[in-house]
């Protein structure tokens, strides 16, 4: 048994270190990759991708977990071995499903489909980047297909990013959110918001660059073990707990998306950084779904990041950079500004009260591509009609509009409702979190965050992937996901800012 | 036929994919990889290198190249894929020799290597490398057994980077250099050399930058498939002919540091960067030889960038941009300035008079390592002993001496030759365009260097590796690599500049 173990590990070791060099290539694609790169970096990732895929779904490592599987019953069930036998076959069950042939043409078609969009982007021009789109849908509903019978054909994909949940669950906890966070939108409106007109000041890039590192430096993220480069759109991505890349975007004349975007990522990033060594090149060294990867994004992000006991600390430092646009706003002025309620065109920048109303906009147009009722072709148009039901918005282009994200580009359909659910968790673990560190804000006022990230990384980040999700969440914050402790949150906190 | 011909190039285009991520990996490690990541990316580069290896000597491949090696009488002997045919199965009878297991361990072990010789290079302590270069060479020693019979247990290496080129063959042309370039140091240390301490005047770094990205921008190196990076030992490597990259280092006071070494590595760049497209993802997308790589860059650093024509076309320029340091050198004394003989203890920074001489230093101590006459613990005492034979001098410590060049910690046993031998096709090359472009000089002067790159992509670039480097070599020059060229050009050169 011993010996088939460690085969088995030596096969997940080339799986994870042909993912990590994948994860490589993709980060270098969206950094550095000079534009005559694109076509071979397609090869070189659908390359990768296939190998990866063939080497984990051969009938070895199949022959293998079969054998192995009832050892687990002996294992403690937390058992790093227990553990890695038990989501191996729960993945390769999965992967088993879905050809290699596949997975190499998405991963061209994808790897393609981001440099066009890239472009449309930039140019503002759907149509450029509908045929694309329209290949990746196609692939989409394949893959649904290859595990048929589902309840729902989303369900395959939303299991990709949320393992385990469903889109009936999701519609559910959504169906629960929406009405008061509507309401809450509607209560607001009523009242005049905080001036932020300061952030739209001129911030030298160099300086707003800075001051993001000294803060995700205080945080913790070890740069021993990381790096942050500027891309397009931010992101995450990891080559090992070893090696951490976090990518920002710095805008000169709006303050919040370069500082909040760094918190953001640095959340995604010590999370990562947080993994047990020991689950190094196996399956278990991930995160256990997107939902939990966001979690802590957006604490770190919102419920640290825009919270006053944070700018208590970090706002004379700031102002000292910036003395000219920040040194006649008060810190209090300061607070409510970077947390004024203002609808908006970009998911990105918008604030918490609206956040998931963008997310609903999505979720719905991609369930209904999928359903097939809904063609990309008229994709821009549900789209702008959506923005002006949902926060009473019209894109003045497909830029500030539907070519927004990168996720459809990417292939990554089953990805936006994570965002929202991350919320969601993130509120559930600050209760849990409080519970446990009743000084909590008072440790962030002086600039202590070790006993936060601390217990962030006992409960949560040195597990990996070795739990569900579901079970993870349970785990640590008692209930499953559910929407009342965001509501709470929101509520006290903008009850105090707009005196609801 | 034609299928069996199909199926090997998609094998051969899956290899192509994993060395060309390999070849990102690398690069990633020299320019932006933090310092936790080593240990994950030895584990990486060391899974590529080993898939790539197993699919390359796979026997399916091995029954292909049986049955396709016939046909290649059929076709003109430069058909694209009759050289296919021909160099694979040339590469393929020497990879087959060596087990993947070795290639496995040889990756890992070079990777950490090279991440130990970065600190031991920084803190001067050869001890710190001593272990990781024992078992390097340990290592090529076993290489070196894979092909026996051989003729010099150095021969297997040498061909790894000259293939075709025997290590008699290489001293005998050594032998034939070294007196003569002994002789003309020696009639140069009787005169009073030229005064270049201006190079050593404070150059910020940033205009440095930018004034060797105006020159290569103007020699034809292209931006849009091609970057550059900073890296503490510059290189040129490649991912496909769109994507191309060089690093460069700048010294704010030696200004021939940085000029100088990115010419070298824009002439590497524009080498790959010409390379026909049809050869893409194939085992002919690369050079053949890396004595013929170094012509290129050679051709270009030397030849153009430290001749008379050059500067008078470039000169201004970079008093422009450094009117306080160069103001008030004239252009005759800048271009005698950077052709100062002087010998000195850094290889990369030496003069074309000294230059091979720090070859031919290199190619004696591995020579001696392989034969086991000479122990890695006293390679330090070894170096230093022939840096004052050949040179006068005495390095102050191991970084300036055995320390300093990264190729050791990569396992590059049998690269330095190729560096001397460039030197010396570079000159072949010259005369030979000068025997088509007879006004090829009166074109750099007004900065046009069309006519030169022209030539280089039609009688060299374009081919890749479809020809035997020995043979590509008789075919552009007329003859085998020979000193003589070399010899007249350095003597005509110094004997203006020292009125020998």
């Amino acid at each position: 048994m011993v010996e088939k173990l460690d085969r088995l590990k030596a096969i997940l070791s080339e799986v994870a270190d042909l993912k990590n060099a994948q994860a490589l290539l993709v980060w270098d694609q969206e950094t550095y990759m000079p534009p005559g790169g694109a076509a071979g970096r397609g090869y070189q990732v659908g390359t990768l991708a296939k190998i990866a895929h063939e080497k984990f779904t051969s009938d070895e490592v199949g022959q293998l977990l079969d054998d192995l599987e009832p050892m687990t019953s002996q294992l403690p069930s937390d058992a790093d071995d227990a553990c890695l036998i038990k989501i191996t076959c729960r993945d390769y069950r999965k992967s088993k499903r879905v050809p290699s042939i596949w997975v190499e043409e998405d991963t061209r078609v994808t790897s393609n489909a981001y440099s066009v969009w890239e472009i449309a982007k930039a140019s503002s021009n759907f149509a450029m980047f509908q045929p694309e789109l329209e290949k990746i849908v196609a692939l989409r509903r394949q893959y649904a297909d290859f595990f048929k019978p589902y309840a729902h054909v989303y369900d395959p994909l939303l299991d990709n990013f949320e393992p385990g949940l469903k889109t009936a669950e999701v519609e559910q906890i959504f169906n629960k959110l929406r009405p008061q966070q509507v309401a809450l939108i509607h209560a607001i409106a009523e009242k005049t918001g905080p001036d932020n007109s300061f952030l739209k000041a001129s911030y030298p890039e160099r300086a707003q660059l800075d001051f993001g590192r000294e803060v995700i430096t205080r945080f913790g993220f070890d740069w021993q073990r990381g790096r942050e480069d500027i891309s397009v759109h931010p992101f995450t991505t990891s080559f090992n707990t070893g090696d951490v890349r976090i990518t920002t975007r710095i805008n000169q004349n709006q303050l919040e998306t370069g500082i909040f975007g760094t918190m953001h990522e640095a959340g995604h990033g010590m999370y990562e950084q947080g993994i047990a060594p020991a689950l190094e090149r196996t399956p278990l060294s991930g995160v256990p779904s997107l939902a939990i990867h966001e979690s802590q994004s957006r604490l770190w992000e919102n419920l640290v990041g825009r919270s006053r006991p944070f700018w208590m600390y970090f706002y004379p430092r700031l102002q000292q950079l910036f003395p000219g646009q920040l040194g006649n706003v008060s810190l209090d002025a300061f607070y409510r500004g970077i947390n004024r309620v203002q609808p908006g065109l970009i998911r990105v920048e918008a604030d918490e009260a609206t956040y998931n109303l963008h997310i609903m906009l999505r979720l719905e147009l991609e369930i209904a591509l999928m359903e097939g009722s809904l063609e990309v072709k008229d994709l821009p148009d549900a789209w702008n009609e959506r923005m002006g039901e949902f926060l009473g918005l019209t894109p003045p282009d497909d830029a500030r509009g539907v070519l927004q994200d990168v996720h459809w580009s990417s292939g990554h359909f089953g990805y936006f409702s994570t965002y929202a659910l991350g919320n969601l968790v993130s509120a559930q673990i600050w209760e849990a979190l409080h519970a446990d560190i009743p000084d909590l804000e008072k440790g962030i006022i002086r600039g202590d965050f070790q006993p936060l990230l601390t217990w962030l990384r006992e409960k949560i980040h040195r597990h990996g992937s070795k739990f569900e999700p579901q079970d993870l969440i349970r785990k640590v914050t008692g209930t499953d996901i559910t929407p009342e402790p965001y509501l709470r949150y929101l509520t006290t906190k903008y009850s105090e800012i707009y005196h609801l």
